[in-house]
């Protein structure tokens, strides 16, 4: 048992709350700043992909009980439904069966999760603006403005988990020998929707993530419970067909009624919501180190922030919180040993689904619909199910796994080296699924 | 003749006096805000680098006319000198006959910059802080402290040129879709003096900047006007032999009489200075866009602070002065066309000598004393002799070159690829002169 601790967490976020609860179940006080309205009181602003919770996240949700609680406003999805044009709809399967990752609205999560820390005795306080942090000293500083008076706050450990953009983090940033990057994509993105039918149904197939990939630009949709589909359109800010360049009514229909022949007339408000909802950037954000010896520590977005392509920003966070509890186990009162120990575990796979997340941004939106890269797919999947205890696909090493990030990048670099000698064998199109090619895999499996 | 515009630049160090004075010389209002004290009524603070000059920095000061009266401050290196133990001193050249680059105390340079800037007109305000900047409005809020009551000053035009931390960026850094980047070497510097002899002449030659190299790190040395030498010494932070293992002046002591016994006895006050001279971090700092519109640009470090390795910091922000120079000389008054053409242009090649000066710290402290690394640059320096037309070694293109450092490091690049080639060569410390060889060097040059 850890001595009782007086502990902020700055953010109320997925992320925070979960911390939130593991903090308060291990018997500390614990006081959640937020700079913005409860999400509880205010309608969710349309600047959200919806979340796709996978084995991650579910794990850190079952290690604090809270699982079962949250399976009941998640949707599985076992498979990626594509939408080319001119073609009908293909139906790629994400893992074995019985593998899905569930979709779930962010707002509904958050407010499910706060109300969940509430009950548990956390103390949220909304719309306090933290400005400044004393990190050698857990104090924290909140108030009106950055100009105002500020009220003064003592704790004993303060946790940054205030996302991409965190006031905890821009204060340790001041420190000497702090390493940081952010990283803006070209492309933005913007979220429209697919409202229920008449009779609550579902418009398009609710098991599956509907992607229409269209080369620089794709469009997805994710289910919600009320039978409606959040839709997010990725599209770059600049170029011949960019956010810029749809300038009018007008241009977004006519974008719509080009690409997105299939599914223009389900989305509801197409033109008005197109100008209405914001466009939103992606940014992938690292730093080192994470924590102040044994008062502040960052998790979540705040600490790595990513772009949004492998579905795992969430997952990435809850597991931070999963480590941290492990390591509080381990280590007791010694805060600086769990500090130094869950920077040093994570940092290494936050900079790996980082790159994943990265790469997956080209292949969702370029590769997608490529012949090529689909017979790769095709090639690996069948080895892979004839040598499950061989080849585990990188996808399900991020999503249906609970082993490191970074062994699922340095696997999946070395089974992407191994695709491309085979993808090199002539007509290899017409004997994809020989014992040939399965004898080459096998080969250089044992090289590598 | 451009249209008189009332200019602010925030911060008085080389690069804001130079900009300075090209501004006030194009008929500008010109005010320089420093929240530090006048580097004339101050002794100059022991945390810096000597500057070595080269022809980058030397064409931007003859552009505007003050060349003259700075080289009289600068005294030419021609060469190295290599002080590895138990070997006499031996002296590596620079460049061809006549090609030198000039150490020149930074103190002593700045000063100079702003009695130079301030005769011509411009208007200093030291001890005046800037806290905020309204980007679109080019104004600038300066006080006592962030809290405190604010004076606003209206300008057409605000240039960030306050360095690798400045105040201008951070503003900027706050905007989607800024890109950014910080990173520290885990290496650190100490300046230590080597005072002039009785009769004011200087201990060491004084054409020489004289390097001992130690592999993890090194002492270098240049000489100043008055006899003495500013001496730098580059130490890991952490590990065996590190700025943390000195603990008192007894280790200070065993580790300069250890590794550095040539020169112990000539280093005034070590021990005392070693603990009374600040340890100073190095970071490679990256961002972009680096302007706003018409109203605001940074120059030097404030948009691309890189490591001293490559002694290219100086220069490099001079370099952006002089094109600026150029644009405003091509675009008049369209100072957003100005400012758009500045980043597009300065950007690759900040990112090209970052990279470089972060190569040049491995090599300076890990390589110059290494046979195989020796053999390498004699070669090159015999085949470029005899093929001057073929071959300018990378060292000269960047510091006897007004080429861009984007061209030098792909160049650089190529021939360090046909050096790669060359060394595989059997035998080849023997045969490293021959006819042979000079003729694989020539055809690997026509391969590339």
């Amino acid at each position: 048992m850890q001595q009782t601790k007086n502990i902020a967490i700055i953010g109320s976020g997925l992320v925070g709350s979960l911390l939130a609860i593991y903090l308060i179940k291990r018997g500390h006080e614990v006081t959640v700043f937020d700079r913005r309205k409860d999400v509880r009181t205010i309608e969710f602003s349309g600047r959200s992909i919806n979340l796709a919770m996978s084995n991650r996240g579910w794990y850190a949700l079952r290690k604090v009980g809270i699982e079962e609680e949250i399976r009941k406003i998640a949707l599985p999805l076992d498979k990626r439904a594509m939408h080319v044009n001119e073609k009908p709809v293909y139906f790629q399967k994400y893992g074995k069966e019985g593998e899905a990752i569930f979709s779930i609205s962010r707002g509904v999560l958050n407010r499910k999760m706060i109300d969940l820390a509430e009950e548990a005795g956390v103390v949220f306080k909304f719309e306090e603006k933290v400005w400044d942090i004393n990190l050698a000293e857990a104090t924290i500083f909140t108030g009106e403005s950055e100009k105002s008076e500020w009220e003064e706050y003592q704790f004993d450990i303060v946790f940054g988990a205030d996302g991409a953009f965190s006031r905890v983090r821009h204060k340790m940033q001041r420190q000497s020998r702090f390493n940081y990057s952010q990283f803006f994509i070209d492309v933005g993105y913007k979220e429209l929707t697919i409202p229920a039918n008449a009779d609550g149904s579902h418009k398009l197939d609710n098991a599956s993530f509907h992607i229409w990939p269209r080369g620089e630009f794709m469009l997805i949709a994710m289910p919600n419970l009320d039978g409606s589909f959040t839709c997010t359109l990725f599209l770059p800010f600049e170029g011949e067909v960019s956010f810029e360049s749809i300038k009018t009514e007008r241009d977004a229909e006519t974008f719509f009624a080009t690409y997105f022949p299939d599914i223009i007339n389900d989305i509801s408000n197409l033109t008005r919501d197109f100008f209405k909802n914001p466009t939103s950037a992606m940014v992938t954000m690292k730093c080192f180190p994470w924590t102040y010896y044994d008062k502040v520590a960052l998790v979540g977005d705040s600490a790595h922030a990513i772009v949004p392509f492998y579905g795992q920003g969430m997952n990435a966070g809850f597991e931070d919180i999963s480590v941290l509890d492990d390591l509080m186990e381990a280590y007791g009162d010694d805060w600086e040993h769990i500090f130094m120990e869950y920077q040093n575990l994570r940092k290494p796979n936050a900079d790996a689904i980082a790159e994943l997340s990265y790469r997956n941004f080209i292949e969702m939106s370029s590769k997608t619909a490529n012949p090529e890269f689909l017979l790769r797919k095709k090639i690996e999947k069948h080895f892979s199910e004839k040598h499950p205890e061989h080849w585990i696909p990188l996808y399900s090493r991020v999503t249906f796994s609970d082993k490191p990030y970074a062994d699922a990048l340095a696997i999946g670099d070395q089974q992407r080296a191994i695709m491309d000698e085979v993808m090199k064998l002539e007509k290899i199109e017409q004997r994809w699924d020989s014992k040939e090619v399965e004898n080459l895999i096998l080969e250089l499996l044992v090289k590598n």
